[in-house]
């Protein structure tokens, strides 16, 4: 439970997960306790100088709503998608955020507070944030796949954030998964695996197999009654629920695709849990146990037998609490290296 | 160059790399001078008892071989192939040392030689090996793939060698980058890189395509005349060097798949540096060219752009030499502890 009243001296973070719709943000302390989190609309439209002073509104926003003075406040942490030089704290071509371009917001969200602050990649953020206080609390390295529009990643191993040399790390939606023929990914190239598993590419697939399929399906009635935005990954989920054949095939295959992700991670970093979260997560425990059917079947067999396969616990929360957390371990290295 | 005389405060190791047929040891400073290295047979079939009095008899033989006695070794550190339970200082199960089971190596060398003695993975400690003083000296994050009879692989993050949590981190030759239908591999899965890139793999996927090629080729008279041991994927390379045209195409295919197991890193743990090494690499500076020419292709923009792709540089002495850099880390972080 937030208390504002705690003594002054306490760390507290504020956390700011910049998205393509909504900004969001949160004060937490040291703990990972969190005050109660705002949102703002992004309106990347309005341009990248409209942003940042987006970016300041909310994170005061958060503050007020915390009941706080920003002096209160040890440090601030911002997660933003798309292409990133995380080193030097900056968006450098984010597809959710046109037009903006090489938007310097380390640097301005430094100055404006005047206070140490963290950057990093949405995906990396929220998977710090299930390793901080989600269900990767208790894991030395962790492993997430974020299923949404697209697959997005984050990998953890012993409280780094692998970000990468040049600000790829976990960029495991584009794991290729095909050698040849593989199918069109939103970037361009093929047989990556958010072409694959993520939920547009579910849909994406439902549409081709029930335009050729022979049986009887409550897919094709869907399909054809919904309009395109009602026909979700989720129409299917629920139709494999109640046992339409096709539907449960489209969805294994899924869990396969996922698997064969999981696998490769397994077979390279070989983490402690791996976790998948985002919204396509909401088709609940029996397609994570068709996940780890698959997994048995194709990694080899320590990690397939000892590996956790779970579900990420924060929900959309994760970016900016994964935020806070980088704000978080700023201050502690700091301190680690002053003594 | 090794001096002997050097003063005796001065730090020195043992490193020791275990394979299948021979073991090979050497003294090696703090700075990665060598002094001669020493080989002796491993002899596995003589059994795991045998087996670790060989690596004492090869630790002393390198010891010997540099002009030392055993009380100028600070540390030790061993290296050996198959499944292993890295933590525990085991091998559990490997394939090319039968019939050993559930070895000791750790502890029994610690306690022959009463020195700290550090245990890994041999394709990890090749990896290490070049980090520390081969082609990856300037690097701070590094992903090696060793192309032999099997692919092989390590990846290093920071001075840390990603051995994962249940010794399976950078098992790169079970990637798996097909999703179905893919070639059987000698782990008994299908689709791993390994199926269709190791050296092995070159060869047989050569006599596949010998069989059904109707084009004029050389291979097919190669194939014909030799007897199975000279057939190898030399011969291949050698083929392509010449001009063959179906030789060409499986060395640009052989290409493409590591070019793939290449890109995955790059999406994951994008490192400064990708290394190939083993016996491959023979092929030369052409092979590596057209491995780089397809992550251009099929990796996202920045990486292909910025990732150096390189050969290794210290050929079969990197499993040792990474070795000793092991049981140099092991005693630097000893020091920076107590300090």
């Amino acid at each position: 439970m937030w208390e504002a009243d705690a003594m002054s001296t306490a760390l507290r973070y504020v956390g700011l997960d910049v998205g393509g719709t909504t900004m969001k943000a949160a004060v937490i302390d040291d703990e990972g306790i969190a005050a109660p989190a705002v949102s703002l609309p992004t309106e990347a439209h309005r341009g990248q100088e409209a942003g940042l002073e987006r970016m300041c509104e909310t994170i005061r926003a958060a503050v007020s709503a915390a009941g706080m003075t920003m002096d209160q406040i040890t440090a601030i942490g911002v997660a933003t998608p798309g292409i990133m030089d995380i080193a030097a704290g900056l968006i450098v071509d984010p597809p959710n955020l046109k037009p903006w371009k090489n938007v310097q917001v380390r640097g301005h969200i430094a100055e404006v507070f005047q206070k140490p602050t963290a950057f990093q990649n949405d995906a990396n953020a929220a998977a710090f944030g299930e390793y901080w206080i989600g269900t990767g609390r208790d894991a030395h390295s962790m492993v997430l796949f974020t299923l949404g529009t697209g697959v997005g990643g984050g990998i953890i191993i012993g409280d780094q954030v692998i970000e990468g040399r040049h600000s790829h790390g976990g960029e495991l939606g584009h794991m290729r998964i095909q050698l040849r023929g593989g199918r069109l990914c939103g970037c361009g190239r093929l047989g990556c695996l958010e072409a694959y598993a993520s939920a547009t590419a579910v849909v994406a697939r439902a549409r081709e197999e029930v335009a050729t399929y022979t049986g009887s399906t409550k897919l094709k009635e869907l399909l054809q009654s919904a309009s395109g935005e009602e026909f979700s990954s989720r129409t299917i989920f629920d139709a494999a629920a109640h046992g339409d054949e096709l539907a449960e095939k489209i969805v294994d295959d899924t869990a396969f695709y996922l698997a064969v992700g999981a696998t490769n991670m397994m077979h390279s970093v070989d983490p402690d849990l791996i976790l998948f979260g985002g919204g396509m997560i909401a088709a609940g425990e029996s397609f994570l146990n068709r996940i780890r059917k698959h997994v048995h079947e194709i990694a080899l067999p320590i990690p397939a037998e000892r590996c956790e396969i779970r579900y990420a616990s924060l929900g959309s929360d994760a970016g900016f609490i994964g935020a806070a957390a980088c704000a978080r371990q700023l201050i502690h290295r700091q301190r680690a290296s002053s003594k």
